[in-house]
């Protein structure tokens, strides 16, 4: 079986988003009790990520990735290149099991979004859902 | 429905190829309408990454990456050890959504494969489709 | 078909893990022929990676995510944020595919498992099987 929503956000330059609940959500409708969930975002200047939400960690997670790829640098693509070489640092697509007709996340898991482009965007997640 | 084909390209030290028309390519010999398509890249000193594919971009791409695991540093691995080191910091597998018998990818992003190994490669990419 | 078994390992700081030979072992058990290998970690403070199982290059690959992500920085995250943040530039996630029962697994690809936390632990690395 094959089910699939899209969530649609919308962020802010160096914001931050917990999709955990959402996917959840969609993973309930779906119905699977057994099987994969697929998170795909469509996007080259965002990143999704398994960790902890913590409010001063996704600060690290800010901080940490400015700092290996700094804004005050010549880079050669225009405007946003420091948004897409930090995307790329993290992931765009993640693969998470299901039992149970839920995501088997561990205790400190959380699915994370992070915006680093240097304008608001309008941010689709692709959630596909593959089991019995 | 499970459907693969390997892509098989020979590259150059710092290269740069972009799959998306090869496995857009796959995707349609699969007859899938709907689905997953996985793509795994062999080897241990290359990278899949899903970004804008823009030459000035590569070329930053290229540049970060060699500043943040530089060559002139003392490595205990012999020969390439930057190259297996850079091409962890991006990824080996990668999964994307189709619909329609299409690759669900947002407006700017391409799949790419950077070589970061110390010779020319012959490079093997299997792409897996599981779908209906 | 899905087939699903857990790995359970005690890991310690700094700790380093081979899993394919476990990884491979549920494949065959599966009796998936052809198909897809999910394997999860769940945790936020260590990682997966494929590349090569070579003593030297395990060491140059703690040592340079402790170069990119020092210890010895102000974090905002109490106790182990340099944990979570190298965890984040590997991954917790990975997808390789399957033939004739077995992971396609390139000539120098390993599963590794990097342990990142400051102190030890339980770890459970889910590993689905999705084929026929």
């Amino acid at each position: 079986m094959i089910y699939r929503d899209i969530i649609k956000i919308t962020t802010k330059t160096d914001g931050f988003h917990d999709l955990t609940k959402q996917v959840g959500e969609i993973v309930g409708k779906s119905g699977a009790k057994d099987g994969l969930c697929n998170i795909f975002l469509q996007g080259t200047t965002a990143s999704l990520a398994i960790n902890e939400n913590d409010r001063m960690l996704i600060e690290d997670f800010k901080k940490t990735l400015t700092a290996l790829i700094p804004d005050d640098h010549l880079y050669q693509h225009s405007e946003n290149a420091p948004s897409h070489l930090r995307a790329a640092m993290l992931n765009q697509n993640l693969t998470i099991p299901i039992s149970k007709g839920k995501l088997m996340l561990g205790k400190w898991q959380s699915v994370l979004l992070f915006e680093f482009d240097t304008q608001d965007r309008e941010r689709e997640i692709v959630v596909t859902v593959q089991g019995v």
